[in-house]
């Protein structure tokens, strides 16, 4: 199976990369990668496509997202933020659609704090509850030649540790990507997959 | 109680001031209304509380929204929409804060296609799932010196009237209204609220 996955060179993207190197996975990054698109560059993600051509699969766990409290975030930071990873990302989805095979799949990526609500989280919970309403409901107009899922990831332990936090209560990266593979490989659609359901 | 009502000339708007008439309210249109701001305008927010000062409330009801399947949407549609809608209200709900009275409240405007998935609707849900969750998320920074909470409407009968569509599942605007009452006037925070739950 030929997957796109966007954001391969990040945390979570290296771990699906690895995860599904049974396949044929083409690692796209904004700066690495085999390929570079930028979700903030419309054009790029045509571009993109034009070279890769059709695949089975596309996978995003691209999107920049801004932690903070509604007091320090700036009009710069939700500008920002939104239009990169929830229009960027259903721009990517507009423009993928006719390169995904039928009965292909698109994956995106969102986030925990969409549905449980903690302090500082607010533009990010946005963000990721828009890309959840936007996967389920492109599901309804695709059915089964196109499935459409979100996955939403817990905090990952490697990002934890890289931020300075106690790790304890996250995931790591290797065992967030089984609901990535999950999305890809079975026939589900429309669906918010939580990363602790696939462990 | 002085009352900032955004959209107050929309359909919803017009019959959510109706409803609240024993207050204060202050009814503010892009181009009509007592006073005049723009969600895609920034400074018009800013200028618009600096002209009406502090208030109890703000409720928006306003935030332009296009249905159609994804095969017709167009990249202006979507960057229009998420920036108008999501990114406008956000902005609304920074630049309000100051100007809202302790224990005051901030009413944002869904809808039911956020979480009830239906072709056709994929970028007014991808929008109003994010109002959704930000609200959620943005009422816990604040606890219950300002109350956040989305009101969720079905679709209006006066709007699928003016469409030419069968208003028999609809729920009229001033049935409508009530769910922005209980938010304004009851202790609720952090809450999605069906209008449904208030007829």
């Amino acid at each position: 199976m030929k997957i796109l996955l966007l954001g391969a060179t990040g945390t979570i993207g290296a771990a699906v990369a690895a995860h599904l190197s049974d396949h044929d996975v083409v690692a796209v990054g904004k700066t690495r990668g085999a390929y570079q698109a930028d979700l903030d560059n419309y054009d790029s993600l045509e571009a993109l496509f034009q070279k890769v051509g059709k695949v089975d699969a596309v996978i995003s766990t691209a999107g920049d997202i801004v932690f903070g409290p509604l007091d320090t975030l700036t009009e710069a930071d939700f500008a920002h933020v939104v239009t990169n990873k929830l229009l960027g990302n259903m721009n990517l989805y507009r423009i993928a659609r006719p390169y995904i095979h039928e009965g292909g799949s698109f994956t995106v990526t969102t986030g925990v704090v969409s549905r449980e609500p903690m302090p500082g989280a607010a533009l990010v919970a946005a963000v990721n509850g828009g890309l959840e309403s936007f996967a389920m409901t492109a599901a309804t107009e695709t059915g089964r030649a196109l499935r459409v899922n979100a996955v939403s990831p817990r905090f990952v332990n490697e990002t934890m540790e890289a931020m300075g936090m106690d790790s304890t209560s996250g995931i790591s990266a290797a065992d967030t990507a089984k609901a990535y593979r999950h999305a890809v490989l079975s026939d589900v659609s429309g669906q918010i997959l939580d990363v602790r359901d696939f462990l």
